[in-house]
Formats: structure tokens, C-alpha cells, sequence
């Protein structure tokens, strides 16, 4: 099962420490996506959509384990339970909002996406399909809600000495 | 870029046709997900969340076209317009309840997945993270909002002859 990135997520963000942990998070962090050439002519129609769904590779991801301490906690949880990077296929999504499209440019604002991260996918955001109400969040009940970003826990050893250029 | 299934997925569908095309369409649709032994440990902690996303391979996909005409319209549309399954990386989505987990096994319901699927991945299902409200999607504002399944117009001809086993 191969898969070919369609393009590169530019943002602000070069290593994991500090970088938004989700969209909800990252408030003034514009990006934009590159897609290649030959999938441009797929864009068509999405200009209506306010927000899209960002599927990517998160490549800089250290190598799973099946027990890890997630950002929002301080004790073990299983993987599967998390949304950190480092997983068995090491697929991210993000719901980012659509500020515009020009030619094969997507620009993008609340984008919590490593820079020059490669993109797999652009789905619309469609809230009948996206939102469901539910009761139960597992361990995130029991956590406080405060404004998390990343550090370098789940980020690969040979990228962590590259300069934070933010 | 290469992935390899976690384990597989399991539901009452065997064809696209007749397949809801999103679990908010997927009444009475149960499903199960049996996981590869070795990532079983990291299911720990999941058993308290309502949802899941479910991220797999369509695996029975017809190669990508740009412009598509999708299940619930009648004129073409951009490829990233649109969720259906025919993509240049043909990743899916779905947003599913969890009814339970014993060992490799999770239960599920409002499963719009084929029987068979390839599972790249699971997530927690958290509404903080995935609901945004949105004012505008696209071309789905201008539809009729009704039931639909899929049909075969995205399945790959040598899939298409297999036995409806429902």
C-alpha cells in the first residue's frame, strides 16, 4: 500500500516544540498548501467550503509505541486513545479553515501543521458528516483544558537540533 | 511513503452499491474492527470514548479522476470537493460509535464501511478537536438533503461482479 504526497503544507512551524496541538489551538498560525500541478484541476468547487480536512504524512514523527504519555497528561495511555503523531501509520488530519484559493495555492489559517509536512488528501469539512455529539471523551474528561503545544517528545532525534526559525 | 494495515474491518456490506455513504447515514449498520495482536496494547484508555475515527484504505476504489460526479449530486465536481472513495491516496474517514472492546476485537455501530477494509489507523473521536462550526459547504448547501448509499460508479470493474452477500 504506497502512497504519493499531492503537495507540501507550508506554515510557521518548523520543529514540534511549540507548534499548536490541534486547530482549536492555533489561533493565528496562517500556512498554505503547494499542490502538485497534475491535481489542480481537483480544486474545483472548493472555494465554497469554509473549512477542509487535511490529511498528511506526519513525517518527522518518532517511531510508535503502543504506550505513550499524551500531551494533555502526565501518565501512560494507550496510543489508539491519543492523537500524537508517532503512530503505526503515521497519518495526521487536520481541520483547517479556507481563506482562499489562487492556481495550485490553498491559503489556510488555525494550521497546527509541521512545515513542509507532505499532504496525502483534501476532503471537504462537511458538519453532517464531521460532528456528532457524544458524552464520553476517556481520559480528556479528566484533564484540564489548557492551551497546549507541542515539545519534542514525539519528534524524530535526527531533526530536533534544527534551528527554530519562528 | 508506505502503510501497513493494523488490522481490518469488518461490516454487513460487500459492494459499494448500497453502502451508506457516511455513518450519520449508517442506521442498524454494525461492524467490527479485529486488530493485529501486536498493537492490541495500544487500545488501552480507548473503551471510554463514545466515537472513533476509523482511518482506512479503499481498497476497492476505481483510479482518481479530477472531476467526479458525487453520490449526492448531478453535475460534476472537484475531486477534493467531494469525499468519494476514488482519490490519488484513496484514504477514508469515518467517524463511528464504539460500543465496546473485548481484546483485539472492537465493536462498532454506524459503520459505512465495506467488509474487508484495511485499517491504517484509530483515533479518538473528540468534538473539541473535530466540530467547527462552519456557515458555508459548497455545493452541498445546494442539494437535497435525502438518504443515500453508494452505487457502483467508484468501484473497480473486477470487484463489481462479486456476490451481494446482504
Amino acid at each position: 500500500m504506497e502512497l504519493k504526497p499531492i503537495g507540501l503544507i507550508h506554515s510557521r512551524y518548523t520543529q514540534a516544540t511549540g507548534t499548536p496541538i490541534q486547530p482549536c489551538r492555533a489561533h493565528e498560525s496562517p500556512g498554505q498548501v503547494t499542490l502538485h500541478e497534475e491535481f489542480v484541476e481537483g480544486l474545483a468547487d472548493l472555494a465554497g467550503f469554509d473549512r477542509v480536512w487535511l490529511i498528511y504524512f506526519f513525517h518527522r514523527a518518532s517511531a510508535a509505541k503502543m504506550r505513550v504519555i499524551p500531551y494533555r497528561d502526565t501518565v501512560e495511555r494507550g496510543l489508539f486513545a491519543t492523537r500524537v503523531p508517532a503512530r503505526p501509520n503515521a497519518i495526521g488530519m487536520s481541520c483547517v479553515r479556507l481563506l482562499g484559493i489562487s492556481g495550485c495555492i490553498l491559503r489556510l489559517e488555525e494550521v497546527d501543521i509541521l512545515d513542509h509536512t507532505p499532504l496525502l488528501d483534501i476532503k471537504p469539512y462537511v458538519p453532517q458528516y464531521d460532528n456528532y455529539p457524544v458524552q464520553r471523551c476517556g481520559w480528556l474528561d479528566t484533564v484540564p483544558d489548557q492551551a497546549v503545544v507541542a515539545d519534542a517528545r514525539f519528534e524524530r532525534k535526527e531533526f530536533s537540533t534544527s534551528p527554530d526559525k519562528r
